[in-house]
């Protein structure tokens, strides 16, 4: 897409969405090659251009908001759709910290010689061009943008159509400075039409796409997994569960629920569902009570809940999927650790599972025989995050087996080839 | 799948796809807890009931062979399909390679601390359940069940209709060997009809399945690939090329190119399309062209190809991008190692691309750039493969880049999961 195409002039000249793969995939090539330095040098670029340019982007920005306004959508919608100069801020500080980050691109990930003195490498290479389908937030633009890019990629980005002329406006910005240092402009691309006929063109893009990366809610993710050929990394929810076992310490247990349930509420690794051993729920259920009602949780409670928490509402069956995003929290008594994680293999997500236990066996069996992509022992579940576990910025965390399981940072970006040296070596069987 | 219904009296209880899958499901979860010296028991005592029961087997196959014969089958197909006592010790002994295989579950791919104190580690576990679709021949049916076994999977195959007695009778032994041995029948389980709709709705369970890897013709992978909602891995062609440059021991290039082309023509790392350096091409051609001559192999050349090679047929446009899988080879005369590496980037299929060089740094240009899973300097592309690159037996060659990339062997059958460790860590930011 040139940088007219990607202007705020589009009517007259609308790149197809095959046009914009193409440009793409090629953009990918080159900037397979790039060094390191090349790479940062355009990622601090981009950050300086973005906080010079702040009010060309809050004023695309308006527009969406008035357009947001006029259409009638939701006040909580429109505040996330909001760009101040408080947001470009923290999209320039982003964009800095992934140019701190290690290049994975060119990392020799294994390396050993063949009985018959061949000489097989492996390494990192880009996946090549990864196209994102996200909803509202204009900083996913940026923050994917950067990710991808620095792990050698070249980026299709579609955002929600209620942040179209934000987005617009961010990917000029970025194009403009790619061309200014001689960097393909088509490395970023935002998909410059709010028809959503636009996705199920991409998604069927295989030729030219490598990886499609869906951020948003449950509907959008099936969405592109029903109808990609393309590979999708996706997770759907996260229905996170803490085990309290017989053996937890309780204040440790205390601590761990009121973090993992309250310190974030609205985000997918906050807990979900507490699971309590009967013999330690009679002591901890009271008092871990009184600390949720303090911070304004309601509890949904299985009877036996209900027995030690008179006060605590009912739970049905409808609970114990349920991704509240919420002060909500479902609790339920188990009978022994088995029927734990029986219950979180029914109800569990594959994201983040964790139990608070002394008894190192006992902890030992839940974390290596719990299928999520972050089993934890004695901590929060909030730790499942590309930042906490040191991987970096994430660009999602992904709960398939495939390709990712857990966050996903720089080298999730990345694939690995063979790279053999020989000296005539030829195949005889 | 019961093993009555995996057995010879069918009509009555066909047990439906999802119930397969379930039961699936549900046998990978207890796979994934078996220690490696009970999945090697089991595969030993397999490959044992093969020989054992080959005469069962047989006959099996007998019911599957007359059934093509009367169909009109081609011969060559029927030659595919045929099951004898050599093919049984030959499955037989691909079980016992595979216990001889390291277990990839429960390998620490990486541990480290956090400023926190949490303790992080991946950790390899299985995928869960994968689906395998694939054509005629019955012995992978028995080589992929050991692969996916062995790596801690449960497996669904779904093979071609006209092996169905094959297949099922191995799955009857197989799911025999399970139940005495008190592991779950449905590890392996063979869909048992030749109805083309369990295919479409094996695609739709991601639910239960985790993996679908079609194998075949690329009519099959792309309809697979079309119609899932399940990560599929997959490799549509090898249209493999070597560019044989102005600076390539010629010794060395006749008998990398000879046996790249001809050692075995019909498998998909063999070499499609020969590239060489105009510098080189009126002293490299001609004695190469004689020794392809002498083995058989049609030339079709471009117009630079015919002026040294006179009878050689013409090259047209379809010749580039064609995966003969036969004793013909395209040959063009390119004036540049750029030149080169643009045709592959245009015609190839990221599966294995070769130069011959003496010059270290074109040589390593070369595989720097390229785009394939393997990528080769000074040997022949016939080294593309699990066993020669040492990961051991393989069960496909992934072209496209997600998950894995290149020949795959028992680590690419499993994922990683982070398990943390922590003394009461909670987030405060």
């Amino acid at each position: 897409m040139t940088i007219e195409a990607a202007g705020e002039d589009l009517g007259k000249k609308i790149p197809s969405v095959e046009r914009i793969a193409r440009s793409a995939r090629d953009a990918g090539r080159r900037l397979s090659q790039l060094t390191s330095s090349q790479k940062n040098e355009a990622l601090l670029a981009i950050a300086k251009s973005l906080e010079a340019n702040s009010r060309t982007i809050m004023a695309a920005n308006a527009k969406d908001i008035q357009r947001a306004r006029t259409s009638g959508l939701k006040e909580a919608m429109i505040d996330r759709l909001i760009v101040n100069e408080k947001t470009i801020a923290g999209m320039a500080d982003g964009l800095r910290e992934v140019a701190d980050l290690d290049d994975p691109v060119g990392a020799v990930v294994e390396v050993y010689d063949r009985p018959n003195g061949l000489n097989v490498s492996r390494v990192r290479i880009p996946l090549g061009v990864i196209g994102i389908i996200y909803e509202s937030r204009p900083n996913v633009t940026v923050d994917a943008a950067g990710l991808c890019f620095k792990a050698g990629n070249a980026v299709i980005l579609r955002g929600g159509s209620e942040a179209i002329a934000s987005n617009r406006a961010l990917a000029n910005l970025i194009a403009q400075v790619m061309d200014g240092l001689s960097l393909p402009a088509e490395a970023v691309q935002v998909i410059p039409t709010a028809d959503r006929s636009a996705v199920n063109e991409l998604l069927t893009l295989e030729t030219y796409i490598d990886l499609i990366i869906p951020r948003g809610g449950e509907g959008l993710i099936r969405f592109v997994a029903e109808n990609s050929r393309i590979p999708v990394l996706k997770h759907y929810k996260g229905v996170c569960h803490v085990f309290v076992d017989r053996e937890a310490d309780l204040d440790m247990a205390f601590d761990i629920c009121l973090n993992a349930k309250v310190q974030r509420p609205g985000v997918c690794n906050a807990m979900e569902t507490l699971l309590v051993h009967e013999k330690i729920a009679g002591t901890f259920l009271p008092e871990m009570g009184r600390r949720f009602q303090s911070a304004g949780v309601i509890i949904k409670g299985c009877d036996k809940t209900r027995t030690i928490l008179p006060w605590a509402d009912k739970a049905h069956e409808g609970d114990w999927p349920a991704e509240y995003l919420d002060l909500i929290l479902a609790v339920k008594v188990v009978g022994s650790m088995d029927q734990a994680m029986a219950h979180i293999a029914n109800y569990g997500s594959n994201h983040t599972e964790a139990i608070v236990s002394n008894d190192s066996s006992r902890a030992g069996r839940f974390v290596n025989t719990v299928d999520a992509s972050v089993v934890i022992a004695n901590a929060s579940t909030r730790f499942n995050d590309g930042g906490q576990l040191g991987l970096g910025a994430e660009i999602g965390i992904s709960t398939t087996k495939l390709h990712a399981y857990g966050p996903m940072g720089l080298n999730e970006l990345t694939t690995t080839k063979f790279i053999v040296q020989g000296n005539g070596q030829v195949r005889t069987a």
